[in-house]
């Protein structure tokens, strides 16, 4: 009997090609497709839905997959089985199985992203692939009173990567926050919204560190959401800061 | 004119085959060595000399190395000099200009190594290359209780590795530490000694995971001293969870 499994999983983004599958790539759909089709006994193919894609290099502490299961595996067994057939770069922390109108994607409430940035004049050899590093003084103060600006609802367009196929670039961002870790050197964002345009927490990022460097008004977003103009905010902080932290659903499974 | 430059080094062990220059490697020698090689204009080649080997994928956080250098580079100089032409992998962390008489290996008076070992079933994506997985129950209370064996002047026959070039095996363990790190869910040890054998910190950590699972007898170390043979003690924890911490000099430079 088909049954669906809702699937949280955390993983190393650097030698990914991201999240979606693409021909001749390392991808964390392809990989844990491989893994599912291999669990499968019949001719049916498995395939996994994400709450959305997460691009080369980025990771992810708790991103969730749904899918459609031909054999009735309690959810305990699916977590073991797949974690034994899964790469070390790719963890699967929690598995339910869930009913048919839950959807990884469309039942998403918001998602949570954490971006960490690693202060010094040079880069430490152990952050390398997991922090973005930023040797100019900050003002993090000048970050803290921008980010106000940031939380509601917003046109992101000038945040908006090429390649975004999203109609509208309306979302609304619930919380934004930013904290120094003073123990590992880091400044550490989170940004918790409805949804996030391509690239978009890591265009802020981008424009954010030039606010707290002094190269941008303090207050620009709010020119930025009216300009609707991505030249005005070119900049992309790099892939290797950025983490899925949280994805929340609208109704408990 | 020459000078000695006493340089303390940090590196992500995992794609270095270990310290020492070895024909058609990428070893920690060979790199340092190749930047300086570039850097000095002299028909004169650079060697380094290391406070010690590390094998391949264990980690400095503070290791330490010397070298004579044919041209008069202030010590702030050297080090961004070196940072620039260095690998992401590799960091100075300082740099000084000593007196001949320092030699990174025979002045040394003691070094400090940190084992991380992390819990739960499932290797962490991100600790896969940082530390050392151990899901079995441990009893960190019986580890504590075998530390003080540890501590002393010891025969560590039993704790070395074949290959080893030592001559004699007695070496003296200052501090033998351990402790959990619950938020990160890890197992962290620390040895500081006037010198340790080949593997011998892994070898040691090996058995301390034996004990804390019940396989050894807590003061089996005392019985190990005694009958100073490998095959007493043969498991070796993986270089993933290693880090030279530390290495202290006898007079300060």
């Amino acid at each position: 009997m088909t049954q669906r499994y809702k699937v949280t999983i955390a993983y190393d983004g650097t030698n990914f090609a991201g999240f979606q599958k693409q021909p001749q790539q390392r991808t964390v759909q392809s990989v844990i497709e491989d893994a599912l089709n291999k669990m499968n006994k019949t001719d049916e193919h498995i395939f996994i839905v994400g709450s959305g894609r997460t691009d080369a290099g980025v990771h992810a502490l708790a991103q969730v997959i749904h899918f459609d299961f031909p054999h009735d595996i309690p959810a305990l067994g699916m977590k073991r089985g797949l974690n034994s057939m899964l790469p070390l770069d790719l963890e699967v922390k929690d598995c339910e199985i869930v009913d048919d109108s839950f959807h990884a994607r469309f039942s998403t409430h918001g998602k949570r992203y954490m971006y960490r940035v690693s202060r010094g004049e040079f880069v430490n050899p152990f952050k390398r692939f997991y922090t973005a590093h930023y040797k100019y003084p900050l003002d993090i103060d000048k970050i803290r009173a921008a980010l106000p600006d940031v939380v509601g609802t917003h046109d992101f367009t000038s945040f908006v990567a090429a390649g975004s196929q999203a109609r509208d670039h309306v979302r609304t961002i619930y919380e934004a926050t930013v904290r120094e870790d003073h123990a590992n050197d880091e400044v550490i964002f989170e940004f918790y919204g409805n949804g996030f345009l391509y690239n978009q927490v890591r265009i802020m990022v981008a424009a954010l560190l030039e606010i707290g460097r002094g190269q941008r008004p303090v207050h620009d977003f709010l020119r930025l959401y009216e300009v609707k103009n991505r030249k005005e905010c070119y900049r992309t902080a790099p892939a290797s800061g950025l983490y899925l932290k949280e994805v929340v659903y609208n109704q408990p499974q």
